[in-house]
């Protein structure tokens, strides 16, 4: 069967190259043409801190048979169509504007027979307000009559995309039983996990559900984490112990959450329920939106406690993607965090290795003659920090730890005021 | 070593027959007359549905050592004595009156060299705020010097307690490392599990914060199901497929939240922190204190789609206690509901068959002329009710579903209105 693949952002690409890897013809489609002449020449446009997705990229490239374009004219010969375009939200609102393009251009070429297969997460009950709407409106035809259309949610995550895309479980929505065996034929070849077939609006809230059970759950971490750090205890020493109890997972705290699913999957599934607010998700999003604001507190206090003025600080910053070891930067913590220091016009510097415009210099030459280093990502290489040098560069030895990477001994024997999420012993 | 008990509840009088069963003498001290009088004659004054607990107590009695008694005096001759005193809540403020008059009473026996163990939950800080001081200032000794504190928070469930109590691990807070050897030479012998020493505020946070994990999950799961009836999905599909994903682990939505730790603890941990609200545990104590009145609102819609006024309905409710197969009624979100009926005069009848109150009639005798049926527990016998009999001898049929126990395609052809909590799908 051939295939074809809409929108290749995080999503899309590696499903191209797992259906290539298949030897499943793909038609992938971008309207980004910047996007498109770069993986016409067999160049990875982003991600290229994701384990072997560029080596894979490569390989099927070579096969010659991945077509890369920003035009629609061929779905005409396809029958399986996957749309995995960016489904983001504006402040708490889903914006559907990609989909609803996306869902138009292929209705002008859409074959009798086909599947449209929504990858992109979206709100409960979207695919039968907006998506089959959109399409019967469009191409005049009837759904599962003329055209066929399935929710498949994408479950992958950065640092693990090809991994989880080839081994996790498919949760898989399809408007009509017919369609469930050539569904079955693809995914049980993309995956080696399950396939577990239920109705459209079922798919799309185990999807949503699923990232905003995460976000509440980091969320309580925070929440507790700020808790120890009152009474006196260490958050870190707290979840061990706690976990130790059966049916416990206690998730990390941390200095924010990012990605473009755990801070948005909760809107979308807000934006599906009207009658009754999700007060629970709600203050969840609010917990874990305001730890930047929070690392920013701890700053103060430390700052304080040294006697110099916030104002007049330089912080060093480490770390600006949303996770540790891949360069992915949407919604990062620490772009709300320099906000907040750009707002009050505090001097920072950011380092990231694996973040163009933070990558030219050395950890040390961007704290040197700062008075504050706050850790904001667990890059593997902030856990090897050399602090005695630190220590020696630095106007002032203070340190903030979003992300639990620091020797506490050891930099408190050097002399610097520490201060972790969740953890204020001294 | 010789032990004492103080405090038989559902903590303290399990744990006299471990210890017993380990061949260690325990004094086991309790102020009300009538449990120590029933105790004195071999009887179990509670907790009759607790697995095997009756038996073990009856074996322990017989050995004759077990030692009930109403009065302090001969705490003179013992160095280990754990206090599993109830520590409740009035309104949502700790009440910690039976604990400090358990130390007073403790204090005029005090030994020197004793270690006092405090197995009761309380609120983080308690020990260094509250234990301490008291003990010092009652007894005019030194801790630490004198004597010692430790805190070993119960790990406990009913229909569990045996087998939580021998198995599960045990996080033990001390003042003083010197106390370690003795503890855990106890303590090791109780429970198979692991033994984790810490400090006295540490332990007290991982109990409070272990069950207010639990509440924000539970609540989660609500908040989801309450979703999932306006969405039309059913939230059992929904968690049995979010749980298909790596680290989820959705809890049961259900009819209202019981017992005396899930509760109770989350305040007891908000108490302790002054500066930082915890919104996320305070919004998961509104939503699981909700639930009976949700249950209570899906009866109401049941009623309006039959054309029965509720104020006119009569209401047969089954299931009292707070959990399934248990006597155990602390807090019984059943007692909620009912209030809520009798705040608006509605009729009502209640079955439970572990409960005296409500044992006395079957479920057939009960629910005869009922215009509604609502399923509080879930009791096994409630799994095997005979809808065909039930559809015969109610007024109308209409089944409310607080804890997915109902045969709903049964049901339906039987012609009930079903409605269950998180699915209204008919």
């Amino acid at each position: 069967m051939k295939t074809a693949v809409v929108g290749l952002g995080y999503v899309g690409l590696p499903l191209t190259i797992r259906l290539s890897q298949l030897n499943i013809e793909v038609l992938a489609i971008d309207t980004n043409l910047k996007k498109i002449k770069k993986l016409q020449k067999g160049i990875l446009p982003f991600a290229q801190t994701e384990p072997s997705l560029e080596d894979f990229f490569k390989k099927e490239f070579k096969k010659g048979t991945l077509v890369f374009t920003t035009t629609f004219e061929k779905l005409s010969e396809i029958e399986l169509i996957i749309v995995c375009v960016d489904t983001p939200i504006i402040g708490k609102v889903p914006n559907y504007k990609s989909l609803k393009n996306a869902l138009k251009s292929i209705a002008s070429y859409l074959k009798n027979g086909s599947i449209v297969v929504i990858e992109s997460t979206v709100a409960p009950n979207t695919s039968k307000n907006l998506v089959i709407p959109i399409l019967e409106k469009e191409t005049k035809m009837k759904i599962n009559k003329d055209f066929f259309v399935a929710t498949v949610p994408e479950r992958i995550r950065p640092n693990f995309i090809f991994e989880q895309l080839t081994t996790l479980s498919r949760v898989i929505g399809i408007s009509d039983k017919k369609i469930e065996n050539r569904l079955r034929q693809i995914y049980s070849r993309v995956t080696f996990g399950d396939i577990d077939f239920t109705n459209l609006t079922t798919a799309e809230t185990v999807k949503t559900v699923e990232n905003s059970f995460r976000d509440v759950n980091i969320a309580f971490a925070n929440e507790i984490a700020i808790a120890c750090e009152e009474i006196g205890v260490d958050v870190w020493k707290i979840r061990e112990l706690v976990n130790k109890s059966p049916f416990h997972n206690m998730h990390m705290p941390g200095a924010g959450v990012g990605g473009h699913c755990i801070p948005k999957d909760p809107w979308l599934l807000a934006s599906s329920v009207k009658d009754n607010r999700l007060n629970l998700i709600e203050t969840s999003r609010k917990i874990n939106d305001g730890m930047p604001a929070h690392i920013f507190a701890l700053a103060q206090e430390a700052l304080n406690e040294k006697k110099i003025k916030t104002s007049g600080a330089n912080f060093a910053i480490l770390g600006y993607s949303y996770v540790g070891n891949s360069d992915d930067t949407r919604n990062s913590p620490t772009e709300m965090l320099i906000s907040i220091l750009k707002s009050k016009k505090i001097k920072h510097k950011v380092h990231d290795p694996y973040v163009k415009k933070f990558s030219n210099q050395s950890i040390e030459n961007m704290a040197k003659g700062a008075h504050i280093l706050i850790i904001m990502v667990n890059h593997d290489i902030y856990r090897k920090i050399n602090y005695k040098n630190m220590a020696g560069i630095m106007k002032t030895k203070i340190i903030i730890d979003g992300r639990n990477v620091v020797p506490i001994e050891e930099v408190n024997k050097l002399g610097f005021n520490y201060k972790g999420i969740g953890n204020k012993i001294t």
